[in-house]
């Protein structure tokens, strides 16, 4: 496994979703930070499950528990170890996911990985919960962005099924219009709505529905990653793929830049007072993999929820034959509202890992 | 800097474009393995500028010579270094850069990141000649995985200037079918006849074009990649964007899966024989980020050649105002085609060190 | 900080001497090991403190809670994470140690790195309490070894306060001939028996003793660890020096070889029976960092516990002005013994990172 | 493979005894560093073989070549590549060593990693010669910290068959007042000549001896390296360990520590003006992994040249039996004065991978 993430600014997450509990182990963070708690858990109940009919009723008390490494809320330099105890687990509702795959998880590929010790209940490691502790991280790295360098990362629901919230300003993103307040985080409240009708239509439906999410960085200095395969795209790409159900990962104008001239796609270097900056921001805040002092914009793509109250072909891998599956229990009929701390948390891992 | 990717197999790739010579060094190969010397060339012609009008008319006889590691073409367990010579290099066409960064170059954030110390001659190690050592180390492991481990990857142009070639048949795609002979490998002659018209009628109109490239493995055994931050996916997407001018990278249906319903995206498993399947592969090869048996298939965006003859807006470095730039020299008014071998190098790469 | 070891097998330490509690996340283990909690259990004990007259009166309770990765005590392949609750902690014996750093400890340049972040209580990270997460990871590979690939370590008191026990015999040491079940590990109990004088001795004189640990693998297959950097010794001595107190380390004949002619230092290659062996094993199993099949054998030095009861010079951080120090509260006036078990933990983790 | 080392500064080693080339990617090291090629080309001349009666005759013009990431002597922010061409390569010496393994050398444990393949001629990766790599990227670091830190770096021939040279004063370390333009850099020149005569009564015995190398640091500020695992100590002793024939790394008062009591062993701290400081340096300079402002001082054992003339007990891999063998050729009867200079990069590139 390699639940392990960065060089400098390590993060390594471990437990599965009926464990005793999960958490992160963050080694290299800088000691003498306080960490607002209070803030923190805001942060994190934006990712947990709510009372709104497009998630989970499984209710998550997903306060961390730090074990290690802070003091009186201050870190002291040394590994920083986050838990959250696992409690309220209904582990009979995947009692048959061992022999019948789901569709669109990792139920085989873990089987044919780790054979039956896999600890399949609740998808085991796999488990969407365990982005928990990515934002666990991914918290404490925007406080300390946003107070030690500046650096201030927000994120909206960007499109769900089809219907789309205003996009970011890529020259000024709007991070602090985002309403957060809201079931979806967007611009266009409106749009959420829409979008909401469209969770619900899905769920009554028997289905689901996926979506894009719109990440943005303002303040990060010019110069920060490196050429080739340590530059700003590749960490992000490589930490945001880490997030169960992203497909796709673009920068910038991203997959639109291909349909582009280059005169039109081409940031004209202009002065902004006495700033060195950019009149548009089609490359996303990075040049050759390194910053250009504009926003770090990227959008994530994420595929609809895989489980599905519908019935769905598979196979049993006990007797190698087909064999229809049906999924009870309780599934988000989509995820991406509450993927969009997850990404923000991504984004600030990442980043910390570049700059510190 | 880091031009250095991977764990078990390491590149590390050193250059400048007008230095005495651009390499990589390929530490952790397999010993014994005879490297097909006529092969590697062809390939790494596919890469090489051509004669065509959609191409620089510089001349690279880029050969690479094997300074360390082969013995009479067989590796011999020892990093494997390869050089390129650089000759013929017409330093003068960028004298004026170092004062006026390009747009959509990394001359500015080079800048910011070295100083006046960086090599910006024609990019320096930020030009896409430095791919020509990517592929160098690809085209090994490309022969390593074919003959080895039974595992074979193509790809195509996709798209160039929304021309659209015929899409992979995710389930098989028809890899042995792409015309890597024609100057655009294309499966859809048409298309590439198209896709060169757009191209030439954009160096006529002094500017470039971009496009979508994609490229798919087969014959990858269930099992391989781990979860969370060292999948397929992630580990594809980091190399990938080591590559210049990606914007975006996604994989099986990608952007399009946000848009599915979860009934419509989910690849149902099935028995094909013996194997367990699936039918369809929006998934693209990778559930968890454990390979599934399935082909591996990512497409990337790359963006138009940000060097352009038209003039554009810039800055003065030097004198901190804004500055029109008008660039000489030769320039593809499309790199996507040459792009395509840097894919299945990437690609190559990544998945031998994940298998070895 | 970097409390992380390992590339395939990557530990990660947490932890502090006063910190809820202290803990090992262990990334990377195969899926379906049975640990036998049992002998876990037993193995720790042989680190944690006991009640002679040698070790300090601390109680600890060190029995591991697995709260990831271990189903009904059978690794699941997902991350591994213990922890270790820190109960019955004395913090108001430390007080006085921000002001006024302890010579031969990490006060001084934790503080210089820290800052009065720092947690200093107990030595916060520095605090060789933590061994005993290196031991719980280092305990489940020993018996990973031993099951899966027939590797058996084994480690013993070489020498105390100049009291040298019997050496290993370096072609076939006996391993099994340890006295583990003594206060003190040797080969001979009499040996065992003068150390203990000795640390008594110094314990009456308000002093401590150092000493040396002799540790051997057998079963160790040839080919293992790789020329140059990632060879047998460098990875042992990377992380036998993340043991506090470690002063040096030698491997075979080690600092002896240096006063030795090559013929006698040299190992004739010689048949036993159908393999290739050596007749003697100066080079303690490994040429040019790669095993030869032969036992892997080094030794560590142990400084004296830098806590002594008697008054020491030292430095007021506050006032900057040299400062008298009596420190006060239970130490080891030779922790040699319980470093034991944690030489063989830390060389059971680099051979299992080699051979996964 | 495994010839890279350093996170932050990543050296990449390549080349056989007898390939094409050898050479040293250096990645990560700082833009606008001017390189004093007389300098460089001094100090890896103390490396080279001279023509005294104590070295091989093989002479080596061992100038490097920057084919990369330097341009008018500057470095520009890009890998630096640099080789040296192998030329009066006379393979022929080396035909018979495939079929009887040289005991003390790779010969046998390359054979069992890399087969028939293993390129066998003068060592091949495991030879001395590959050294003059590392000491081309240490040379740079050296140059570096002298001139950007203030460090200073500087070996001498502790001891050679017994024969001791006066020790560093460990708070103070006579780095200037070694002698390196003798034979063997020693601070008593008396030391020196007596070392020399034991080489040569060795070398006219067929035989060689071995020796231990002293090396420190001054200048390091306080607060360099990490605690466990990545500490000053952990990071020199894996580098150290990549020198061909060291058997033993020790830091400080090292092994004699192991002897010595806590009262004995311990430095107070004191003022040293205004400056924190220890009064004696048995700690080598690091506590805890972190360094302490002190000298940083570690001794390397190196073993006795395996090469010598005397007929030898070994086996022949192809028909699995005992073999006599008499190893012809030129062969150091004892390597370790030229083993000086490379005990000074080894530190240096470690520093300097810390430190950037």
């Amino acid at each position: 496994m390699a639940s392990v993430f960065g060089e400098k600014l390590k993060i390594s997450i471990f437990g599965q979703s009926h464990s005793e509990a999960i958490g992160v182990c963050i080694d290299g963070f800088p000691a003498g930070f306080r960490i607002d708690m209070e803030k923190l858990s805001a942060f994190l109940s934006r990712r947990a499950p709510g009372s709104g009919a497009h998630t989970t009723s499984r209710k998550e008390a997903d306060l961390p528990r730090f074990i290690s490494g802070v003091v009186d809320n201050v870190t002291c330099g040394s590994p920083i170890c986050a838990i959250i105890e696992n409690t309220n687990t209904r582990s009979k509702d995947y009692s048959n996911l061992r022999e019948v795959p789901r569709p669109g998880h990792a139920d085989y590929t873990a089987f044919v990985k780790y054979g039956l010790s896999h600890d399949i209940r609740g998808g085991g490691h796999f488990s969407g919960r365990l982005t928990a502790c990515l934002c666990i991280a991914g918290g404490i790295c925007l406080q300390y962005l946003e107070r030690e360098k500046g650096i201030r990362i927000g994120a909206h629901v960007s499109e769900i099924a089809g219907v789309c919230d205003k996009a970011f300003d890529m020259v000024s993103p709007e991070i602090d219009k985002v309403k957060t307040e809201l079931p979806i985080a967007v611009l266009d409240e409106n749009a959420g709505e829409r979008m909401m009708e469209e969770i619900l239509r899905a769920k009554s439906e028997l289905d689901s529905v996926g979506g894009i999410i719109e990440c943005a960085a303002t303040g990060v200095p010019a110069g920060l990653g490196e050429p080739m395969f340590d530059g700003i795209e590749n960490n992000i790409a490589k930490i945001v793929f880490g997030i169960p159900a992203v497909k796709g990962v673009e920068f910038g104008a991203g997959f639109a830049s291909a349909r582009m001239r280059g005169s039109e796609n081409n940031d004209e270097f202009c002065m902004d007072g006495d700033k060195i900056s950019t009149k548009t921001n089609n490359h996303g805040g990075a040049l050759g993999g390194i910053s250009s002092s504009l926003p770090i914009v990227f959008r994530a793509a994420i595929k609809p929820t895989p489980s599905i109250a519908k019935a769905q072909g598979s196979v049993s891998l006990t007797e190698n034959k087909e064999k229809e599956l049906e999924i009870t229990g309780r599934h988000d009929p989509c995820i991406v509202p509450r993927a969009v701390p997850c990404m923000e948390a991504a984004m600030a891992v990442s980043l910390c890992d570049m700059i510190l």
